[in-house]
């Protein structure tokens, strides 16, 4: 990147660059990253964010600041929505009539699978074509080989625009249903603190026993590779129903799981995330699991609404 | 690997390589395993099991049995035990006295750090150096790179039997406490299972919305590729006690545990793991945490012997 001329120096250089003019609407950490990449692709870009100050930046790099949300939709073919929730969506298009027609408007805001299916039906209603999208990246990968965007909606809505899309991050395409991107990101995030609590229980654990974190970190990095080894083989079983152990039953996991909780008790840290652990193991167990391998846990996780017993 | 001989033929071939004569206690899966890797690659190997059938196989290979546990002890200077739990290891070692001295007892039988140095205890009153060590793998990948085990205890015994116990898969050395491979293992352990129980609920989420989990695990690579990446960050802020976060705050956390929560009871899947996260999330922002990144979550592991509040 160093090699580059400044942003503000290619974005002038390439007013009529023929690339898609495109608004963003919502400029916080993340909105402000998708707007300097478009800018630094070539994109005319339009902006505009409830607070106009946090506009200034980026109109200093060559962006067209918009009066409102409204200007801002109707300024462009290709319209990115990043803003806190999707309350704030509804709060800026609701109002709104007669500005998106024929627009395609791509919300990135993080929210459920039925949020995005309501956005989608007012889009519908205005005439306008609707991607909603899950950012899986933090805001310094916006616009590197390092974020992944996933979209849903209408493919040739996504298939228009992906060029443009893929100044952000890689793009993928997840299917016509507007929720599955949201639903998508829900199962994504929900792996992550489930890796990042392990990661930082196993971390107090062996703070405990004087090991520093950072010693942890490589050890724990290779048992991630192993298991993310095993996704694939897990995931045949999963969409098979059938769960062959061919090593270690569910059973045989249930004796380390012992394991976890008394070195956590024996070394004074919290023992609640392995016991919560051996819980659902053990219901899995009751439910004639045992013999399974682990993939058979993604029946304890379908089972009805997660009610204790 | 398909231009090597067969196992027995090499054994037979290197009767006395000049390699260490190792004996093997304990033959399943594990134990087997490790038998196997020892004499593929040419060292004498003295093998026991208490059913003495097990040891069938592995005689055919070119392994002695011993009549005892006792006689497979004597015979060697480097022991490997690898039984079912570490009562079964009191067991065989407690009413043995005076065939361990001078060697080297290497216990790969899961347990806990306790174990370990009551087991540590009974080899310093006989005279025996005692390595403990954590398999951080499956019995098919040991005696190849992708096995790693973990050993602790007194370093001049690792380091006179590195080369041998290099033949099992690569092998690192913890520390003199010989706690610390259990110790380990078990933090290794608890990280793969919240891995399992996060890639598994998502997999019943995302399939109640038709999505199947082999489609699902392309993105839960990226995923734990990203999470991963983000690791030693939050391991130099745990050793460091402080948690800046230069984007998500434990508070901006909450909301999106929130769309878990919601799309796991939209969609009838138990939502019972998310709301423990949630839970956990929401204690550490009552500790004053809100504004802190996700790595000041150790400090709820940290708290306290787990009550729930």
């Amino acid at each position: 990147m160093s090699t580059d001329p400044p942003v503000n120096e290619r974005a002038t250089r390439n007013p009529d660059s023929g690339r898609t003019a495109v608004a963003v609407i919502g400029l916080g950490l993340m909105g402000g990253a998708l707007a300097r990449a478009f800018l630094r692709a070539g994109h005319p870009t339009t902006v505009w964010n409830r607070t106009a100050a946090k506009a200034d930046g980026l109109v200093a790099q060559g962006a067209e600041p918009a009066d409102s949300a409204g200007a801002a939709i109707a300024s462009s073919p290709l319209v990115v929505i990043c803003v806190s929730d999707n309350d704030a969506v509804r709060g800026l298009l609701e109002p709104l009539s007669g500005v998106a027609a024929g627009r395609v408007v791509v919300n990135l805001t993080s929210g459920t699978s039925a949020q995005a299916r309501e956005t989608a039906e007012w889009a519908r209603r205005e005439g306008a074509a609707y991607l909603d999208g899950a950012i899986m990246a933090a805001p310094e990968a916006i616009g590197t080989g390092d974020a992944t965007i996933a979209y849903s909606g209408p493919r040739p809505a996504f298939d228009r625009h992906e060029p443009a899309l893929r100044v952000l991050g890689a793009a993928t395409h997840l299917g016509a249903d507007p929720g599955l991107s949201s639903l998508h990101e829900a199962a994504v995030m929900g792996l992550m603190w489930n890796i990042l609590n392990g990661f930082l229980h196993g971390a107090a654990l062996l703070g405990s026993a004087g090991v520093d974190a950072a010693a942890f970190t490589r050890i724990a990095v290779e048992g991630i590779g192993t298991v993310t080894g095993w996704l694939p083989g897990l995931a045949r079983q999963v969409d098979e129903g059938t769960y062959p152990a061919p090593d270690s039953t569910i059973d045989t996991h249930l004796a380390a799981m012992d394991h976890l909780i008394h070195e956590s008790e024996a070394h004074g840290v919290s023992a609640e995330l392995p016991r919560f652990i051996k819980a659902l193991a053990d219901r899995a167990v009751a439910d004639g699991h045992g013999g399974d391998g682990y993939a058979a846990m993604v029946e304890r996780f379908r089972a009805s609404s997660g009610a204790r017993t």
